[in-house]
């Protein structure tokens, strides 16, 4: 916290955007949304991913992925029922691991109100060793790299 | 329950209809959207018809709703990342009660995977005492009746 | 809504009771615990009595119970961070289903915040068709009625 | 992701414990608590320990705490129906930030199951500006200082 704050990011940082809705139970007492549901919007945008662009099945895919860490910054709050453009890249992408990061952006604007990191470990979905990425996973992931 | 259970409700019998999107933390452990999501479903798209229709101020407005009773019954289950089609229309409206009528249907479908009521009573925010509908919210729920 | 509102149920009518705990996001905009939560308390204390009292295995039992109909109707709210006294009576008790009288109480006091009904139907987990309540479970349901 | 990761935290690290519940709709589709929830768990712990023991009043105290950054880190999965053990201390203490460092245990376990920190900014309610930690509560969070 004595090292200065890396700026938000920025939304030419992203390969992916998806519009994710808010609901009414995701604000808190303070009339904002709680901090634990941008988790859901990292969880959903990420999964989604896998679904449509890696061939995923949640039910019957052998590889699943399972999330050994997670961060989040927040910069400014989103409010139901204002509408959320979240976006995604891939960082550092490994044999059995990839790092998601993450940002979250109200509608049109440029600077993330909230960003992150999201990291899934794929393992065999019944012995839950690490096993190596699947293919079309792993193209997809190809898909979302930014600069390098 | 020895009565024999009414139909599903269909979607002609509705006002309003808006697409709602799961997450994957709706799904439980069964691998499909828990009970519970359904009537978050029911908020969002209620307090949605609210804002949008209604001119209601989540923050602002002097005249809120709390919900009374509410009620649900499953017939098909849904499950993430599958979207949902929402639909509205108002049964019975009070002097400072409404009872909104629901069914969650699923892309294109006739019949509702789930259907039920949510009876908000409307409160003055100060002192919770019940207040009449505010106008421009009783003119939308007119909107949201079907038959009659 | 014409019919007058059956009064709150009191402890008295129950048979069980477990002391669950709120969580900061269950409050809403409004200061109170959301109307969608109530029946994650229902839900929760249901599948305590099933995996405590009745042998239920949620990863391995092959008959799981499917939620079929939820209500609740809410007295007076909570308020995050105060613990809740969950009751928990059977009603109708069938073949197959069940039907699950619930009260949700402060500490110490007689009438209850909320109250409603949960159903399950026990299915087959693999062909999702009805099947008789198992008798451990079916035991434990007795345990739960009251008068009659 | 190329550093050796620091193993996970131990009891002895910690200066405070609750134990929380866990929800059946806590569990996701892979029979585990979902790594959102875990975030909730960390929210509803630092706000109890706000509440309780820094005298903290969700809805009339004049200064409020924002998180602007939490994360975690999952070593082992829990599963509803078993409770957590979660526990806390300070890290970092500024005039209006603190850091807490979180570890979430199973029952009479030594090593954390989750780990991960959370950083509070203290605001004025009214105008969302950095405020000084109010006195109690910062007499609270040196008992919650571990080491040093």
């Amino acid at each position: 916290m004595s090292a200065p704050r890396r700026p938000p990011e920025r939304r030419s940082g992203f390969a992916h955007m998806l519009v994710l809705q808010t609901r009414w139970m995701d604000n808190d007492a303070y009339g904002h949304v709680n901090n634990v549901v941008y988790y859901s919007y990292f969880d959903t945008l990420v999964n989604r991913w896998l679904i449509d662009e890696g061939g995923f099945d949640i039910l019957r895919s052998p590889v699943i992925g399972y999330a050994i860490e997670t961060a989040c910054r927040f910069h400014r709050p989103f409010a139901y029922p204002e509408p959320i453009e979240a976006c995604l890249r891939v960082g550092h992408l490994g044999r059995s691991s990839v790092r998601y990061e993450l940002g979250l952006f109200g509608v049109g604007e440029n600077e993330a109100r909230a960003d992150g990191h999201f990291v899934h470990v794929f393992v065999d979905r019944a012995t839950e060793r690490p096993a190596p990425i699947p293919e079309r996973i792993r193209a997809s992931f190809e898909r979302l790299r930014v600069g390098s």
